[in-house]
């Protein structure tokens, strides 16, 4: 396994492989890797026969006041997991590489699906994302590209990204990964105290005790979300950024529940804010 | 020659001659072909396998009142110049597809490069710009790119765009081509009147008096913008946008001349609007 650095380097590596004809599988991550990064990558490298992983924490994605400098990361760590899962290439690029003076290109996705839900929340996050995720895209050149569908509303934004700027690459969504009691993996979690991570097992219980009323035969959202938000202000330490029950495909909210449904929640447990979803 | 319109067979095309090896060169035009484009698809013939020239007008970089509809149009012509010149393949997109319903994904490169001069004019036209040529550049994969000259700030809003985004092309930039009595050429030149095409002659005239004054030893960009000025004035049909003296590199304006500058202007002549520079 290399670990490369340097931008050029990379983009030499990828385009010589592409030269050989060979497919490039990618996952970008912000590094401290855990078992839903490690689910994309065991498909990536079924699927490709080059694949490299991206470490990059993105600060064009974190706003103002969020948790940029007190992210996860462990680069040792994140290593030798990704020798263990058989990655080509490690790449992790500088900061100041990515976004040298001067900077200025951006993209953005306009529209419903970029100004709810995490948008809301998060002003300038998917400007963020969309656009590390394309140079990374340009620099990499991927036949397939790996992201969770715990970041549902990010995937939908880069898949019309990739669709509207005809990107050469085809996302591959993978299914959220979850611990025992079933919190969503997150490079997150491991910030949370021990009683706060019993407290965050409320993201999954609230999703789940939705899924029963719905296949009770409830249909009307508002009272599914009354629900999830007793329960949810019942617990120590939670705090309810949002929950919506909308479409799958766009993200808007649905007013009489028929057919699949996507609740999307965010919850500050403490200082901590997590995200979850479920299709129902 | 082949004739393309659709993009995934464009795509394909492309991406086969890529894993051949094959330099790709590429062309992008709004069609109305001069030579001012010929130069670019000579140079690019002689330095590339694989020639690419697209014709699209590009709704997205016309504002309201611009002359989208008026764009002169002439695909047979195109093609049989095209032809002449040996290129391969001539792209020629459907609005519909290239901006299919619901098309939402922007590339802003943002800062003074696009708040002045023609931005200040055609407000949201480099953001049109910039989103078509990475739109094609995704389709076409060119390894080589050939803009010109006479849209100065254009190919330097360009080239950040590409070295921002780490788009995989080298943008060649080759110098205005001029009528005989210095107009530079434009598909926009054909839409004036006989005598319109006479005053219009003024826009490099300013260009050489201004060469002449500083040759001289002029220093003073506003006693040079005002000698132009008169003698545009002076022209029936003629009212001036704007002209600047500015550094070539970042367009900013020029306190006192020293070294290089670059002087740009715009000119409306009747209904038509012209532009012009001249590195000095």
């Amino acid at each position: 396994m290399e670990l490369i650095k340097d931008i050029s380097s990379m983009e030499d590596c990828c385009r010589e492989k592409k030269l050989k004809g060979k497919k490039i599988g990618f996952v970008p991550t912000m590094g401290a890797l855990h078992k839903g990064h490690l689910s994309l990558i065991q498909k990536a490298r079924d699927d490709c026969d080059f694949l490299v992983v991206s470490i990059f924490v993105n600060p064009a994605q974190f706003g103002p006041g969020e948790d940029f400098e007190e992210y996860p990361r462990d680069l040792s760590k994140d290593t030798k997991l990704c020798q263990r899962q058989g990655v080509d290439v490690i790449f992790i690029p500088l900061k100041n590489k990515m976004y040298p003076k001067g900077f200025s290109t951006w993209i953005q996705v306009e529209g419903k699906l970029t100004s709810s839900l995490e948008a809301s929340s998060r002003s300038g996050h998917f400007r963020g994302v969309a656009t590390i995720v394309a140079k990374l895209f340009n620099i990499i050149l991927p036949d397939y590209s790996y992201f969770g569908e715990k970041d549902y509303q990010q995937a939908l934004v880069l898949k019309k990204m990739v669709k509207e700027l005809n990107i050469d690459t085809q996302i591959i969504l993978m299914p959220t990964i979850r611990e025992k009691d079933g919190l969503a993996c997150s490079s997150r979690n491991n910030r949370l105290t021990f009683e706060e991570r019993k407290a965050a097992q409320v993201l999954h219980e609230s999703l789940m005790l939705a899924k029963r009323e719905i296949q009770n035969g409830k249909d009307d959202p508002s009272s599914i979300i009354s629900s999830m938000v007793n329960l949810i202000r019942g617990k120590d330490f939670a705090k309810l950024d949002y929950i919506a029950v909308v479409n799958p495909e766009n993200l808007e909210a649905v007013k009489k529940i028929k057919g699949k449904v996507l609740i999307v929640l965010a919850v500050h447990i403490g200082k901590i804010r997590l995200i979850d979803n479920m299709t129902i």
